[in-house]
């Protein structure tokens, strides 16, 4: 079983995935949890570069190629290997947050996107993805809280610095893209404390059989 | 003017891109001269990981889309704003080292490569490219024996490492590709004296109009 969790920075994608791998190894899953950029070797490497704050002139072609590539890389050595030796893997943000930062939010034809993830994944999509909303202004001052109090966190600061009309477009982005895909989405209320919000979720895996 | 030198390893691509940007610089032109992968800030760190023979474990995708990150920057940050300023900009490989080395050398559709480079360089093509044919045996011994020699040039050894029919299928494909675009390309035998290549570059620049 393949899961992925994505949303706006802050939303509590980190917390919630750290959750679903202790839920699904108690009820005896071997789970891999991963990430995206830096789930390999060579990702981190990208991860780096595309998260820096400091890199202020990466154009939006080239930061779409990059995230690519790491996810090419990503699904290659790590995602697919895992899944062909009966583990399940939880991924944190995938091939939806090409579609909604560099498209919704950075203006690029989602219909290109869609193509270009097509060749990076090669075929290997999740069963489930589940979408963490959260309202801008909240998720950015989450974001900002823990950047202030981490040093690691604050040195991927790229996408954080963008102004609050990015974000907005990447909030709708996603609930627009989660409502093209219905079948595959569980929208889950990021609002609420993290046990409340870990408890939709269950719900939500329930309504759709998974558990 | 955008012009782009293209050829295998080893055959002699920045020798004659040094020998035209002091021909053009002579008759006035403000030539810059560049390359990919590496012509721009972000590029130069891509370069150190595409060609690290260290990196064994890159899936084809994600070197495809390395090369497209460094093209999309390399066209933005550096080419086109050269160009828009009037200068002349001489390129040591461009997009159709991608549909060679990534579609003929490792498999890829080349039809799918092309439509990646059209996201990559936006619309700005080279008004020429020149095309040193070597057979693979020549030019891997003359790479070799210049990594041997020059340290910088053995980190950057990842394709010299491919076997002889890798590079047998680019030199192929580079071959085919060009019949393909015959308008835009010059094919110069660069087996013979480096500077018996370049005065056959200059009389086919003559023979186009360019000079």
């Amino acid at each position: 079983m393949f899961i992925t969790v994505e949303g706006m920075e802050g939303c509590g994608k980190s917390t919630q995935c750290a959750k679903l791998e202790e839920y699904f190894t108690r009820l005896g899953f071997d789970v891999l949890r991963t990430r995206e950029p830096g789930g390999s070797a060579l990702g981190r490497e990208l991860r780096r570069i595309v998260l820096d704050p400091q890199n202020t002139d990466i154009c939006s072609g080239s930061e779409l190629f990059l995230y690519l590539a790491d996810r090419a890389q990503h699904v290659a050595t790590v995602i697919r290997p895992a899944l062909e030796n009966g583990r399940m893997v939880i991924c944190d943000r995938f091939a939806d947050s090409t579609i909604v930062y560099q498209g919704y939010g950075r203006g690029l034809d989602p219909g290109m996107l869609c193509q270009l993830n097509e060749v990076a994944v090669a075929g290997l999509w999740p069963v489930l993805t589940i979408l963490l909303d959260l309202a801008p202004e909240q998720g950015l001052s989450r974001a900002l809280a823990r950047n202030t109090q981490d040093k690691a966190c604050a040195a991927e600061g790229r996408f954080e610095a963008e102004n609050l009309a990015f974000h907005t477009r990447v909030r709708q982005g996603y609930l627009t893209w989660a409502a093209l895909h219905r079948p595959r989405f569980l929208i889950i209320d990021a609002a609420q404390e993290p046990d409340q919000v870990f408890a939709a979720i269950i719900r939500g895996l329930e309504e759709k059989n998974l558990v």
